[in-house]
Formats: C-alpha cells, structure tokens, sequence
C-alpha cells in the first residue's frame, strides 16, 4: 500500500509575491541582523524587535512554494501522494473586497499543480474566509469542480468569530452538501502573555508551536460541538490537524464537564448534544502528526485506526543543519505508527496510506 | 489494597471566613437572582454581572469545608485515605505581609484535622507564594515538622512570575532537600477571549474547565522544563493535577519542537535539556483524573503505572441534580481505570492506592 501525507502544506508562487510585497504579519523579509536568509513571519508574537533573530519566524527557501522541492521530498520519504495544502494564515488576511479572486486564482493554481503530477498530488483547497459566506460557497463551488480538489483547509478563525460563527451556517451545509472534508487547522495560537515573561527571549518557538497551537484546534472542535454543529450537520466531516490537537486526551474531560455543567443543563443542552466520543468517530478524521506512539495511541482509541491518516506537516519542521535528506519530523512520526501498531502491518498500513485513498477517492 | 484519593480539597473554616469578607474574586457571596444559594466565585471571569447566574460561580455547601462531609463522601466512594489539599486559589492573592501567618495557621488547622481522623486522612500543605521566598521557606520547615504532611499544592503562578521564575529556586531547592512532594495545580486557565464570543453566555463553565485548566498546566511544566528546573534540581518531585494536563499526549510535539528549535540550539540548550519523557517517567507522578480509559493509557504509557495515583477532585463536579450518593464525577474516573487495565488486577490496585501508600508513605 502507498504512503499519502494528508499533511503537506504549500506557499505558491503567486502567494510568496503576495507575502514579499507586504510590511506587516505575514509577511518575508530579510533582516540585517541575518542578512544570509530571508524569514518568513507569520505570527504577530513573532515580529518584535526584541525577538532574537533566530526567533523571528523561520528561513524560507525553495521547499516553501518548489514542486520540484515537494516531490524531491516526497521521493526522500517514499511518500507515493500527497494532498497538498496551501500553508496559514491562508487568505485570512485579505480585504473582503480581494479575498474570492485571489482564492479563486490560487485554487485554480494548486489544481493546476496537481495535473502536472498525476496520481502523486492531490488538494485542499483556500477559502475566502474574509468576504461573506455567499462568495465563501461560491468557491466551494469552484473548487468542487477540480478534478484533484479533495476538500478545504481551514483556520479556527472562520468568517472571524470563530467555528460556531452562525455566520458560517451556509458555509457548513455547502460543504456537507458536497461531502467536501473540511482540513482543520490551527495558526493563531494563544496569546502570547500565556507562555510568561521569558518564553520570547529564551525558548524559541517552543510553546507556541508545541502547545498553542493543538490548544487552538482544540478549542475550536470544543466550540463546534458547544455551538452544536454536528447537531445541524451531521454529515459534516472534518480532519484534525496535529491528530486533533489535544482532544483525544481530553475528550473525556470535556465530556465530563459538560455533564456537570448547571448552565447546559438548564438550558436544555444537555440532551441534545452530540457526545464528543460519538463525534471522534463519525464526524473527525485525524492526521498521525502527534511524534509519539503514545499520542498516536491515543488518536486510534478515540478515532478508530480506520480514520487515522500520515502526514508530516513539511515544509515546517525542517532538520536544523539542513543536510539531512531524511528529516527528523518525519523519521519520529513513523516510528510512532511502527510502534503504535507493534507488528500489525495492515493497521499501520491504513495508517500510512490505505485510509487516505479510501476516505479521500485517490487515484494512485 | 485500600483506595487513596490523591486530589481532593478542602476550604476549612478560617479559609471560608476569609473568602466571605472578601468582596472581589476570589470571595463567597448570595446574588439577588440565586438567593437561595451561597456562590463561590473564584475565577475572573465567572464575576461578569452579564453571566447568567447559573455560570457565576458554583454553589457552595458544607462539601467545601465539612470534615464530616468529606469523611461521608469517601465512605460513599470506598475511598480508605485522602491526601487533602487547600483548594484554588490558595493563598495567592493576599498581601505579602498577611500570607506567611495565614498559611501557618491553615496549615495547622489541616494537620489538627487529619490528626483527629487518623489513617484516613494526610494532607499537602499551603505555601505563602505572595511573600519572598525566604517565607515560603521557613513555612516548608514548618510544614516538614507536621506528622501528616507529604508534601505541598502549589498554583502555576509560583511567586507571581510562573514555575520557571529564578527567584523559585530556593523554594524548589528547600522541597528536593527535604523530599516533599509539589502537586501542581491548575487555577488561572487562559484569558477569556481564547473562547471565543459565544463562551460566556452559552457554554457554561465548560471550555474554561475542560481545556483551560490542562493547558495551564501543561504550559506550567514546559517553562519548568525550558527553564532547567529539573536540570538544576534532579530530586524534585512533583504531582500533576488532572493527569498532567495535556503533557502524556503533547510530549512528543514537545520534543520535537525542542528538537528543531533554532534558537534552542544556538544557545546550546540542546545538548543539556533533560528530556521531557525522562522527567515524566523520573521527577513526575501524575493522578488518574482523566475521565476516560483513553486518556489513562497515555499518562500509564507516558509515566508508568508505578507513578499514577487515583483522584476525585471532590468537593468540585459534585452531581447536578444533588441528589445521588455515588457521584459521577469519581465512577467515570473508577471506570476509566478498570478499563484501562482490563483485568490485571494488580496494576488497577496500585493506581487506586498501593501507588500512593507507597510513594507518599501513608499508614492506611
């Protein structure tokens, strides 16, 4: 069976023009003090003066927006397809006003891609999450027209105020309409004053990345399931970015919480929502980029190792020397599904690429 | 082998006079719109006039500072030990110059309770973290002396600047010295906006419970870790609330991010940072507070079943409708452990109490 990465990100050319010709988050610049590399910035808590400069952003080079790059990678890794994503924050920065003609272009750009590379790249496909819903569903539209389209990726923020924005309401009912899965994925973290007075100067990109951003997946999942969209939606799919961020972990607390909540009980919440496990397991497919067999583990319980998918969330995570052709990241998220699965081949199979060209219709 | 219940608190009296004079959070008081119920309203957000009263708060009955009530709860529960605690807040945010006299004597008054109840009840001590660490020193000597003390409650503030403060250093010296055990406990949750909108009208107290609390722990030990607490102090030993947070799930993505942080490396922190699956598995016991078999079998898998110990977080998440004995709050996590360990009758035994009689000495 082929190993496909669900989790693969992408910056095209059109979208790295976007980011030069800008002066504030995103944006790529080349600092005087590491005038050797241009670094791309991404996150506000990542554009402070005072920030040493190896912790403004991160160096971009070609693997950002290179095919060439991506299927070099792919070859390194023996990864036969990959469902390319574009990378955040997406388009979720845009004027309202330009939003639906740059995310049309950039689809259609991906799509273009992807042709090149029959049977080896697949995609999710932008949103113009900026403008209103009715341009949101037209590009759902759109890209439900594109032959490599496979679904969307899509930031916590939503229209703006989050995944149980009423607002978004036409945006879900398109998507399960098209039985578009809906890829998950977190960019803005937590605010920065959380990680404590020294976080910035001292330990890099560490919390961030490491905990803010699952705990914003989290958190969104938990407001969908608050805000009872599966109760409207029930054929609503999404995947999980990070396998869900925290919440096969925390389901059961979560569960609990809302058992004892005085305030859903009142309200009547109690007996219609849907439980979070039965969500887990019929709404949610998670990616395998957890680097523990103990996340990993964790992820089947709750999912189920049929709706587990590989991926390696490239071109993030680079090894730090940048000599190596086998990247770290990738080497510690297979040895999780190694020894998740301890001998059970055809689980970890599906894990590595049976589940995704099931779930997602991939020609390989 | 009899129960222990590891994460059980208490208000004792003086703790509630206190929290009745008080008129800003934390503090107990009747609203018009509930009068018929005492509220105790101890996080920022829970004190917003707009928050329906059914989320401001919880009510408050004799379960929070009745010894009889809390001896009754365990009678109920088969619970032969309980190791109490001082709930949050603690004595975090009283003035400097009240907090050591305040925390010698409600330690006192904890000892003189656990000694009337001999056998069943021990207790972790209440340190005055708003005073200099010289105080909080002298009352770790004193809590060294009393008979039924293993250890301290310790909040994620630590003297007000978190757990990867300097000035700790004496205090985390003094409690590795004399082997005392911190149980690190979760209070202040993230800010209220990271819930979105919709969160403090219509979901209750679920997102800040269920997610905030974890993550506020979790956040709590990586600083710990990123710090090189336990490179400086390879003795000190602490208990994680709630099962670590997120820490059994998250550590993979820890060490991963650690791995290719830039900034890490260039300052050569590599080479020395102790490995955060060392620490669980060395400097780390974690309760069995989860609510799910899902979420035990990763902080079994992250720390070892030698190292988890049963909990209840009575007198909190009592049952909605008040009237059951058996509350279900504490069958969820007794389930959660018959699941996890699916028959191997020693391992469940050691997690509902030869792990704490063991490794907190306790005469049962």
């Amino acid at each position: 069976m082929p190993t496909v990465d669900v989790h693969t990100h992408v910056y095209p050319p059109s979208y790295m023009s976007l980011l030069r010709s800008r002066t504030t988050v995103p944006y790529i610049r080349n600092f005087p003090d590491a005038p050797d590399s241009a670094r791309l910035i991404i996150l506000p808590g990542e554009d402070s003066a005072s920030t040493p400069s190896t912790s403004r952003g991160r160096p971009i080079g070609p693997e950002y927006h290179s095919i060439a790059h991506k299927l070099a990678f792919m070859d390194a890794h023996h990864i036969a397809a990959s469902v390319i994503s574009l990378a955040n924050p997406w388009l979720d920065f845009l004027e309202p006003a330009a939003a639906p003609a740059a995310a049309s272009s950039i689809n259609a750009e991906i799509e273009s891609l992807c042709a090149q590379h029959p049977t080896r790249l697949y995609h999710f496909g932008t949103l113009p999450l900026s403008a209103p819903a009715p341009a949101v569903c037209a590009e759902i539209a759109h890209l439900a027209s594109l032959p490599h389209c496979r679904g969307v990726i899509m930031g916590t923020s939503g229209l703006g105020a989050g995944l149980d924005d009423a607002r978004l309401e036409p945006v879900w009912a398109a998507l399960a309409a098209r039985e578009m899965l809906v890829f998950i994925h977190p960019h803005y973290g937590l605010p920065s004053d959380v990680y404590g007075p020294r976080a910035a100067a001292d330990y890099g990109h560490v919390l961030p990345l490491a905990i803010g951003f699952p705990v914003e997946t989290t958190v969104a999942v938990a407001r969908m399931l608050l805000g009872g969209v599966w109760e409207r939606h029930p054929a609503l799919t999404v995947l999980l970015a990070h396998s869900g961020g925290t919440l096969p972990f925390l389901a059961g607390r979560i569960e609990s919480c809302v058992a004892h909540d005085g305030h859903l009980k009142k309200e009547g919440r109690l007996e219609r929502m849907r439980s979070l496990w039965d969500v887990l397991k019929r709404n949610v497919y998670l990616d395998a980029v957890v680097y523990s067999e103990v996340g990993l583990r964790a992820a089947v319980e709750a999912s189920g190792q049929d709706r587990i998918m590989f991926g390696t969330d490239h071109p993030f995570f680079p090894p730090l020397d940048g000599e190596e052709t086998e990247w770290l990241s990738v080497k510690t998220n297979y040895a999780a599904i190694k020894k998740a699965f301890d001998g059970d081949e055809s689980a970890a199979e599906a894990v590595l690429g049976g589940n995704a060209a099931r779930i997602l219709k991939l020609d390989l």
